[in-house]
């Protein structure tokens, strides 16, 4: 570490030139312990911004961030242990019936996750929102529950990636988070030290997800798979649609209740096919199954017969919640104000699309998200589409239902919820849920 | 102020945009008062270093530099107020021939010199080798000096253009030091500040210079007269060559000694040369002359007849310094230890060149210039040439002298100062040391 010098490998990259691991390695090392100051990283990391880091560096970069904090190991767990990410949109609830399905079909889901920041959710305030349910395990309690439910869904502990936290916070406010090795890096480094031997990745591209083009989510795509590959984790990474809103909740207990219908069998739009193109993903990867079709019939019969509920509700249960609530709903009421959104003396034809980033924003305004990360969630807030794209429309039509603690907030929002759909005289193309999936080698031959 | 978003600014310099004067005035407001922390201005160093500033984004930083701190008003004190500025060399002792010599032709010159860093010295640690001369006086005194006397030199004060104080030190650690636009907003919000009426600049190029190469020096001395000009200072660059040391001397006292002999009429390579050129612009410039011919003429007799050094003692005088060792610089002794270089067996013929860079680094070494801002300068170490480009040597002839406190680190630099001469078999060609003349408007038509 004696000879770090930090000033040499910040003109280095503004040059254009190439950073070798063990250059990125020590000076990540030495940024997290502190020993680098953050004036001096932000130049970095504009540098590294706008001129480029290659797939190498990229991957020095993610095992820097990765090995600055535990590194889980749960070889002695049997069975591939396989995780999802989402790069994160408005009403994705994937994960809340993803990782009970791909258990209940024997493959063990050890699942960290976020929180939501901005107009896109996060899964821990999704499970939150169900009455007692503890998102911090300890080490032993995450090992146990994963070794007898085969899954368990925690949030992120204050050792693993410590360097993510560090260098997330510096890109936040030196407008230096939009770029490929980093978000990839970011993501990486966190999903490799759970202990995971496979992981499935779903890049969203659209107006509601992080990377608005396809391009970019491509490119994103690209990386992570590389970067896990390096890793010997076999990786996966299926290019999703989030123009617009994922099934018809968004917010916390709405979007729980919409799994759980899910999870029960019935057919949700975008839910029921992102699960099971997913779900069959990691049942490949996880050993499970040969194809993805024989493993997508299994996932659907997990669905329809009620298995993936019931392993839902086990684990909802060992983590402390109230899995009564996933039983009967309704019981755990509705927000103190639901306001009606209906359609305008405009509004009439087809709904061609509805804007997913001002759902979400929305949303959020509704309480069901945070403007900063110490902001409070009303677990109960959020919107319920009642239409979705492709639907025909008359004015008067209810559109979606805004719930909210007091009906003044709820009124605020009804014109910018109204504005979201978008109705025209043409009933819209069809568009598929998964536009893409990406994968190396052997995986690369089961498409299809 | 309060509408100021830092990350803004930063993402829309980082995407290539241009900042408006107000943007920047209020991010540099912002930096030097505490509200924008160092870790977000070297983020956005580091993009516009990348992405580049143009004239007006220029002019608006040097501006925004300026009004950080105290802008002095000489407009009371009659007479043009010329100063000039060197972008730094090895054996630059120009500021001690000139300043006197100007205003010993009518022209009032006050001047705020920097300190040596690296190779390259500064005229303040030259003043300071004339026991007893202050380079601190207060203001009051400054005014009272250049009022009575025409000539002061002292050190910058702590009020004058404290955002560049703390944006050279960002640059400094954050490789964002060598792009045109800092620097010429880190000179000219200085040289603004002093209350002067016209600047005309020495912009150096060559090994020995901060700018390497004739075209980036090209670049910096147009930027320099633009911003200048935009402030209603009449402003005049020279083009000058630094691939060789300024004269004979290198050091602290020897370059005092040497500025003397040119001061008392002496022509000594380069410095009488330069002093001229530059004054000449000064004369013109500052309304003592109609044209460069006539002012140099003039210059070229206050030089032969004595009055440009008496005005040199006097300005010596009024500051405490000794005008004694002036007049016999013999009286002011000699290094501890001065050991000889003299040519090598294989170093025979013409002397093609003397690397600047390694005569600089080597004279830094003996003592006379600082690694670090804060170490301390022994006033009589340094180097003295013998010979210079263009003459004949034999092995074993003198080449230089090193002066130092011990022989044990002058007889570590032998070989290194040996080595700075080039000889060769071919006569080098002449080379002059003004390359080019840069000016605007009127005074674009005063050339030769």
């Amino acid at each position: 570490m004696s000879t770090l010098d930090p000033v040499r490998l910040i003109a280095t990259k503004r040059d254009g030139g190439k950073l070798s691991s063990a250059d990125i390695r020590h000076l990540v090392a030495a940024y997290t312990a502190g020993d680098v100051p953050d004036y001096q990283m932000s130049a970095f990391l504009m540098a590294a911004f706008l001129r480029g880091m290659d797939g190498q560096e990229a991957i020095a970069l993610a095992d820097a961030m990765l090995h600055s904090g535990t590194v889980l190991d749960l070889s002695d767990i049997p069975g591939v242990k396989v995780d999802k990410h989402s790069t994160g949109g408005v009403g994705d609830k994937v994960s809340l019936v993803l990782a009970p399905l791909v258990a209940a079909a024997g493959v063990p889901v050890p699942m960290i996750s976020g929180r939501g920041l901005g107009h896109s959710g996060g899964t821990l305030d999704k499970l939150e929102s169900i009455p007692g349910f503890r998102t911090k395990l300890t080490l032993d309690e995450y090992r146990r529950q994963l070794r007898e439910i085969g899954v368990v869904m925690i949030g992120q502990t204050d050792d693993i990636a410590p360097a993510d936290k560090k260098l997330y916070a510096l890109r936040d406010v030196t407008a230096t988070v939009e770029f490929v090795p980093f978000i990839a890096a970011s993501i990486m480094s966190k999903k490799l030290a759970e202990g995971i031997d496979a992981l499935v990745l779903d890049v969203k591209s659209g107006r509601g997800a992080f990377m608005r083009t396809e391009e970019k989510a491509r490119r994103l795509a690209e990386t992570l798979v590389r970067v896990g590959e390096d890793f010997d984790t076999k990786t996966v990474a299926l290019l999703t649609d989030m123009n617009d809103p994922l099934g018809y909740a968004v917010g916390n207990w709405l979007e729980v209740a919409e799994a759980v219908r899910c999870l029960k069998g019935e057919q949700v739009p975008e839910l029921t096919e992102l699960s099971l193109a997913l779900g069959a993903e990691m049942l490949v990867l996880g050993g499970a199954a040969d194809t993805l079709r024989e493993a997508r019939d299994r996932l659907a019969d997990l669905l329809a017969d009620g298995t993936a509920f019931e392993r839902f509700c086990e684990m909802v249960t060992a983590q402390g919640g109230d899995a009564g609530v996933l039983r009967a709903p309704e019981h755990r009421g509705r927000a103190q104000s639901v306001v009606e959104v209906t359609a305008s003396a405009e509004q009439s034809g087809w709904i061609r699309g509805i804007d997913s980033l001002s759902v979400g924003r929305a949303a959020m305004d509704l309480g069901a998200g945070r403007h900063r990360l110490e902001d409070e969630v009303y677990p109960l807030a959020g919107i319920t589409l009642h239409v979705k794209r492709g639907d025909r429309v008359q004015p008067g039509d209810l559109l979606a239902r805004l719930h909210t603690r007091t009906s003044d907030l709820a009124e605020r929002l009804v014109a910018t919820v109204r504005q979201a759909f978008e109705i025209g005289e043409q009933e819209p193309a069809q568009r598929p849920v998964v536009i893409d999936r990406l994968a190396e080698g052997e995986w690369d031959s089961l498409r299809g």
